[in-house]
């Protein structure tokens, strides 16, 4: 519990160290970020430049953004990009201008339902410049001219991504993908990617059954990016999932991926099932994360999504209100403590072959069964073998015999190892 | 709605046209009726002669009546065929006689049940004659004898049905079969028989994607004559609707085909349950209406049954109850819009290919997708395309597409159009 | 009604003439039952030799008990197989020693929560003496010495079982199964010889479909030794049932095999629904009676398990209370009327092929059908025979018929001998 808590707090700290960052799809923002992510973690870091193909898309300019503000005419900041990361809009060309506010106003962006807060919002494929900013602030401001100042370059560069790798037992890998891409947004997506960074590092304690693919990209075209240079790698890909709103106070949410019976979908159900926490599994949509990207249908991969309260399911969402307080060291635990037992799971869930199919092997010679019979209080661990005996026909992986007995799937996990051991299923 | 009003009236219009004929499965009361059909929509009009081997069947002897009564000792008519086609049994062999109401009670059918109502019986296959009358009538026949005449001729002749084909985009069929065999009963079948002719009628409005097949013929022996005369096109029938019982005031039934997963029961399914119409969906039994021949094993057609109260769940069925005010023009223009929106989703039900497959297309480079990101309220269009560019992988219908993603057919089918527009999918 | 009590009785006083006897998995006690069995139904006894490899087991040594006692200093038999056979662990080596109380308690086997009783225990594979008695005679036991003997003797000899055969129409076999192994406990498992030895006979009253095979063996090491000299008589078991527990009060369960969708598992299914009586279908579980063995992957065969209250469903199970008290005629008539009943159906259960698919057949010229239409009370037999005509399309099976019709499968079974009477369909 003790260690929960502090690795919670440690994860909250990472997300407090990158809230400040400007993020973008492409961009120094994107670097800072993970140079931090770095200290915790050994990273690869790719740097993909503008113009190039990726699938069916174009790697974008990159755009870079050291001050925007928008001054009333005693020169006073009442919009300024140093106060928040929202306050430009994603992309904004460079812009040096005075205007009245008629004029301005159509390159403002508010929230009049939630009038205190500024909303995120980008323009990424269309040049276009703009402001995010409080209803309040934009009340407040007379009429009159504006300088308005947006200093950004958007000029050929690279788009950045990262990797690390947790190598494994065999090559077969899980990808676990969150995006870095969105500004001073907490729980969308700094909270996932602290998650991502200490499930890494939670997973190199042992070596691994699979090998563990952690990718640390900007949201679409990042993916995108990977995927295409990745074309070969991908067919090693078994599962995947793509954290998200990692760190609200919500209930987890597991949506499934496309296919909707790929094993990970099998085990976070379970997972969450036997957990007994409340949680909600919802069925695929094309819409959301990158699952977007590895569920296209010629890909098809079976990755799934993980978040807390999910895509746009909460008022804060998109805006300055996803802010710090909004997320917290226990919820990032618990996501952290599911993605654990989860991968465990995923680890051990095998298919054996009952190497004595015919009746019921003798369990008591081979020192596996009680030797007093009558008693009815079996013990659950020779329920397990038995049920790990019954279902071995190749067909049934372990979380199928756990399903189906009810027992608890280390239970069964640990009869196959005893029976694995007295040579009596194979792999 | 006024239109809808407007067809509705002309509906029962017709009902009210055919509803003094005396039908049978053969004879002039079928050719008057088809007549009548005949001044709304071209029909091309078949005559089998009698013995002609049908499938298991023999095209029986053609009857028909000019005069029938049952009289007393003063020559007054208790029975009398001129007040409703319903009085005699049909297929009555000719008789003359004076009989006491001893020996004729065996050939009187009443309704105990609903002493005011007469029922309505036949004797196709064994040579028979009989009158039916209301159990009151019956109660008032004082005992003594009584003039009893058929004025009949049972004789070598033709069975008449009739078709009408709506020409399609493509050569396959879609049949719209109803009976036109039942004497003087409103609902079962001339609603029937007029939601079909007006429904030909809407399909011609535009060339529609199928070819659409009415048929107008006897039940059972008529649909067994039409498929033995076109096994040949009975490869390229795709899908089907049995229409009978159209226009009574109850909620809508449709009656899945044997297959009970053809594509027919999936659209009227999806359409009567997005319509929010109260409305039962039933397996296939085989009894009720042409469905039975349509779907036997040898065929085993994706045809399913539409009709208001089904075969035999009211009162009035197969009495003189089942008259004109048992059927209301309403009741006819809510069973034919239904037709049509389950005509129009089956006609644009493809599956298309994804030709992007790896990664979500660029959308907003071709202009299909808002260019500002950041926003949640995406719109169901832009949800619909990424939806069919997900599951447009030659498995998946849009009528698939529609029910996973909960989204109106008709926005899926737009979001296909604009994507087959740019290229993206194909049929 | 009469014959079933008659029968009821026939039973119960079969099981009162096998409660005293002390069986094992081998020795006199297996043999005096089924010399007791067999004054009911011819059988043919196997033996086979100490020694013998079964499957991954061995014949082990065969057990004889003459006598074992716990005696006071004054001579004075405290515990007594005189008075039960359950006082001995079952397999005890021969032991005859006096010692101190402290010392003989670990030989001793109770049941604190349920003071007056006795446990049933045994030691199969592990060589062990002991004895089963009641808290209340353990406590009544002053300290001090007593002499304990057991004249047991464990040597070379044979395992034995017997089977009895019903020959059928077809080679194709019904294995029906129950184990002989359990000394004085009147539920599991005397009940259940009881339903079988009556099932065979009445089985035999005609001669069956299928070939019925009876055996009556030693648990899990009788299957396995049956298993073993039947490799290839297996190929030609095509369905079974088990039968334990079959005459306490309680309702009958039906454990499916482990495919779970078995012919058996379905028939059992629809007979115990369609009987209306309280009852419980669970699925498989790799533990119980010798289901585990015939149902063990490399067999798994279609055998399901009938009981009343399941294995170690009840607090009785493996005690002294499990006595004749504990079981009914009553319960054992019903448990062999649902084992009749669905064998029955079994029997007549096939898959036959409509001889005239394309539409119906004129069921009226071959005298099938009521002459008269147009009435809706059309009959169940009619109804029967337009279901199969409908079904037989060589996937669906009487069962599927009576099932999706909704009908009795009597009166489908009959319809289909109509049918197949008029040539109209064929198995």
């Amino acid at each position: 519990m003790a260690r929960v808590t502090v690795t919670g707090q440690d994860m909250y700290t990472l997300v407090e160290r990158l809230y400040p960052l400007c993020r973008s799809i492409t961009g120094d923002g994107v670097r800072a970020t993970l140079d931090i992510v770095g200290e915790y973690l050994p990273l690869q870091v790719h740097e993909v430049p503008t113009g190039t193909q990726v699938l069916d898309w174009t790697v974008p300019q990159e755009w870079n953004i050291r001050d925007a503000y928008i001054a009333d005419t005693t020169g006073n900041r009442v919009v300024d990009l140093a106060a928040s990361s929202l306050h430009v809009l994603g992309y904004s060309v460079p812009v040096s201008r005075t205007m009245p506010l008629s004029e301005l106003r159509k390159h403002l962006h508010t929230l009049p339902e939630h009038p205190g807060w500024v909303p995120y919002r980008t323009s990424y494929y269309k040049p276009d410049w703009g402001f995010c900013l409080a209803q309040e602030t934009l009340d407040a401001m007379p009429d009159g001219d504006y300088e308005v100042r947006v200093d950004s370059t958007l000029a050929d560069g690279h788009l950045t991504y990262a990797e690390h790798v947790v190598p494994g037992q065999v090559p077969d890998e899980v990808i676990v993908s969150c995006h870095v891409c969105h500004p001073s947004l907490a729980n969308d997506n700094l909270a996932g990617i602290a998650v991502a960074t200490f499930l890494a590092r939670a997973l190199a304690e042992r070596t691994p059954y699979y090998t563990y693919r952690f990718l640390f990209a900007p949201g679409t075209i990042g993916a995108i990016t990977w995927l295409a240079r990745n074309k070969e790698r991908v067919e090693r890909v078994k599962h995947g999932l793509v954290l998200a709103c990692a760190g609200d106070r919500g209930h987890l949410t597991y949506k499934q991926s496309r296919r909707g019976d790929a094993e990970i979908d099998r085990v976070m159900g379970h997972v969450l099932a036997a957990s007994e926490r409340p949680h909600r599994v919802t069925g695929f949509t094309p819409y959301g994360y990158d699952e977007r990207q590895f569920c296209s249908p010629g890909f098809d991969l079976g990755v799934g999504s993980l978040t807390r309260t999910p895509y746009a399911g909460y008022p804060e969402y998109h805006t300055s209100a996803d802010d710090l307080d909004f997320v917290s060291p226990e919820a990032m635990a618990d996501t952290l403590a599911v993605c654990r037992e989860a991968f465990a799971v995923l680890d051990r869930n095998r298919r054996y072959l009952n190497l004595s199919p015919y009746g019921e092997p003798q369990l008591g010679r081979r020192g596996l069964y009680d030797a007093l019979g009558g008693r009815s209080d079996t013990k659950q661990a020779q329920m397990a073998m038995l049920w790990v005996l019954s279902l071995s026909d190749g067909e049934h992986s372990l979380l199928d015999v756990a399903e189906r007995s009810g027992l608890p799937f280390d239970t069964v996990a640990g009869a196959a190892d005893a029976l694995h051991g007295a040579g009596l299923i194979k792999a």
